[in-house]
């Protein structure tokens, strides 16, 4: 049979269940990633010759540590062969040497070594969740939250949150109003990836005792645990009394910028949680066993690495707030966490925005590409004033991107 | 409230959906590896200062290639960043070169790299199944198979196959009427884990013939493609017009001896299956880029690479072949491929069996460690008479262990 044949036989209707090669929901439906997808406009404007900024992914220009490469780079044995499927023993012993030196008393019987904060998440949403049950998201989020929701078969509930109040959380009666009995958690990362917010120890409490009272699993996304200007960053694990319902997620790629190498972790003092998250570790065998040798050795790096690091991204975080707040109608409040700010700018759709900042706009034969807020966001129409800007770039690049984005704005409203 | 009030409450049945953490059903019935969960006897055994024949597990002791190691260790740049969610560009080509040398016409945009064998089989399940929807496998079957099937929220509809017919594919219309309207696909593992099964081109075009028919999917484990000791690999994609139905699930692993670098891919000519990877792929950002980088230089080993090792493979197959021959009762037809043979012992209860080598049994202060037959099953009360057992040892260490199991055999039965 030719294909025009099936073809015509598919449009009449006579091939109905069979020979069609259907696809799943979660694989129709989940999201291309809003922050690639404007990729191949970057890649033309790069043909034309022309600079491009990248303001809009998180992957930063700090070097991986030394004593990573080293580690990986003088590693002995000639047969790279699986690890054990929790974690290597050493490493779960080094993170939860780490994780005390964070003030956080976790033994390393209570982590599980993920490919990824990416796999954490996967792993977390699906050991709580049934297809078709739901966790509260605060938007804008990390939009990758997104399609690791389809990945899981669950849904997301999206509590808003806004620019105007540095997008803290909710009261706890509108968070409240939004538990049914399909929710089974509350995710939150903090710092928060893409507003920079740094929620309070009185916030996490409030979402502990929401968590305690509902019978819900609080997930804690704390990758940018380090990545703290103003204020001290609170863990889950700094509220008393979670330990059967606390989940934290967690990574190296931001913390020793090394986002290659997937390395994560998934903590829980639940028994039950931590058992069931092992076998899922099983299934998949193992996290790459070189990086968690390198991931090792980055660990041992004390507060010094930290200090140098947080200098230079704090020093970032100010040339974009003043680059910001020097745009007619630019509304930010100053972020205090991560290396991100969401800002909503006086335009009226931050994707056509992007897209012309790419394909029609440029000074000097440079440009700036930013991420579109409604990539941030599940409810619809909302982050359209939006664009989420990543501060990886070196101060002058940055210096001179924010003067550029400046520019893009004003010719913008004026098209 | 304290812990034992709460307990009470629980009891009583207070608590009914707040303040009672369940998991999911995916959580708690997601299997412990079958294969690993004796490794606290065997640890035991090494402490009694016993020396442990593994034989339970597919991890060769092959080097890993040099090629491999001096890609990774040369490695120039300073950020170990995110690659491409689809895969390195050049690692794609690379596996576009190497496939087309395996006789197949595979374009680097019909790939996607996953993060081991064990994402691709994730992916292509959740990518065609709805939660609750079903695959049909071929049992016995990749233990891991299961755990898979927990992650997706899918379930496996197994076949038998029997020892005494080396474990070829049931009729045609045993096939057929295992096809419900939930049934989205057929996996299978060719060469074949655990039976070392090698599937005729034959077996393979019906496999295809009847997806065609019935609209379902063939999910082809390529992984030990190269490790065929008598006769020739059919891969899917040597089946003609197969190209809306079939994918590929392929791994660097056992090839090039990189377990632990946890490379794999997913290849369909199905052009929307392919977006819908690569979404799933953008959702976890990318496979670790360093391994990509020692996969991309393996490849580059030519077929005197693959005559050593498969030399060395067959040297192997015979001896577990004749020393499972010299167990008088045993049954097992000479495996063809892959590094594993499954055996009919004259016991009746492999666990049991597997237990006992490690814990009383021992000869010269040495024992072996198998793996038991009912991992390989999803069907209850199958396998209770046959292990796994899996050649990744040198051949004097195999003769020995052989001999080891002959003996150990024996003393059981005499128990």
């Amino acid at each position: 049979m030719s294909r025009s044949d099936k073809e015509r036989e598919r449009e009449m209707g006579v091939l109905q269940n069979a020979r069609v090669w259907r696809l799943s929901r979660r694989a129709t439906e989940i999201q291309a990633s809003p922050i690639r997808k404007l990729v191949p406009y970057a890649e033309e404007a790069k043909k034309r010759g022309i600079h491009v900024y990248h303001l809009n992914i998180g992957q930063p220009d700090i070097e991986t540590p030394p004593e990573f490469w080293d580690a990986v780079k003088s590693y002995s044995q000639r047969v790279l062969a699986y690890g054990h499927s929790q974690g290597l023993a050493s490493y779960l012993n080094a993170l939860s040497v780490y994780y005390h030196r964070c003030g956080l008393n976790i033994a390393p019987n209570e982590i599980v070594v993920t490919t990824g904060g990416s796999e954490a998440i996967v792993f977390a949403f699906s050991l709580i969740c049934e297809p078709g049950q739901r966790i509260i998201v605060f938007e804008p989020f990390y939009t990758n939250y997104n399609g690791f929701a389809s990945m899981a078969s669950i849904e997301l509930v999206p509590l808003e949150t806004r620019a105007e109040n540095g997008f803290h959380l909710p009261l706890r009666e509108a968070i409240e109003s939004a538990i049914d009995d399909k929710v089974r958690g509350i995710i939150i990362c903090n710092p928060n990836n893409p507003t920079g917010t740094l929620f309070s120890y009185d916030e996490m409490e409030t979402l502990a005792e929401i968590a305690r009272d509902h019978g819900l699993f609080i997930l804690s996304d704390e990758v940018y645990r380090e990545f703290v200007y103003e204020g001290v960053h609170t863990s889950i694990f700094d509220i008393p009394g979670v330990e059967e319902f606390a989940i934290m997620l967690d990574s190296i790629s931001k913390r020793y910028s090394a986002c290659g190498a997937r390395i994560g972790s998934l903590v829980t003092k639940n028994k039950k949680l931590h058992q069931a998250a092992v076998k899922f570790g099983q299934a998949r065998l193992c996290s790459p066993t070189l990086e968690q040798v390198g991931a090792e050795a980055a660990l041992k790096l004390g507060p010094a690495y930290f200090e140098k690091i947080m200098g230079e991204y704090k020093r970032r975080r100010d040339i974009v707030y003043e680059g910001l707040m020097a745009i007619p109608g630019a509304v930010c409040v100053k972020p205090a966490g991560a290396f991100y700010a969401m800002a909503k700018l006086p335009i009226s759709d931050s994707e056509e925005f992007a897209k012309f900042m790419l394909s029609e706009f440029s000074h000097d034969n440079k440009t700036v590409m930013v991420a579109p807020g409604p990539g941030f966001y599940a409810s619809p129409n909302r982050g359209l004033d939006e664009c989420r800007i990543a501060y990886v770039l070196n101060t002058d690049a940055l210096k001179d991107a924010m003067a550029i984005l400046k520019l893009g704005v004003e010719a913008f409203r004026k098209r």
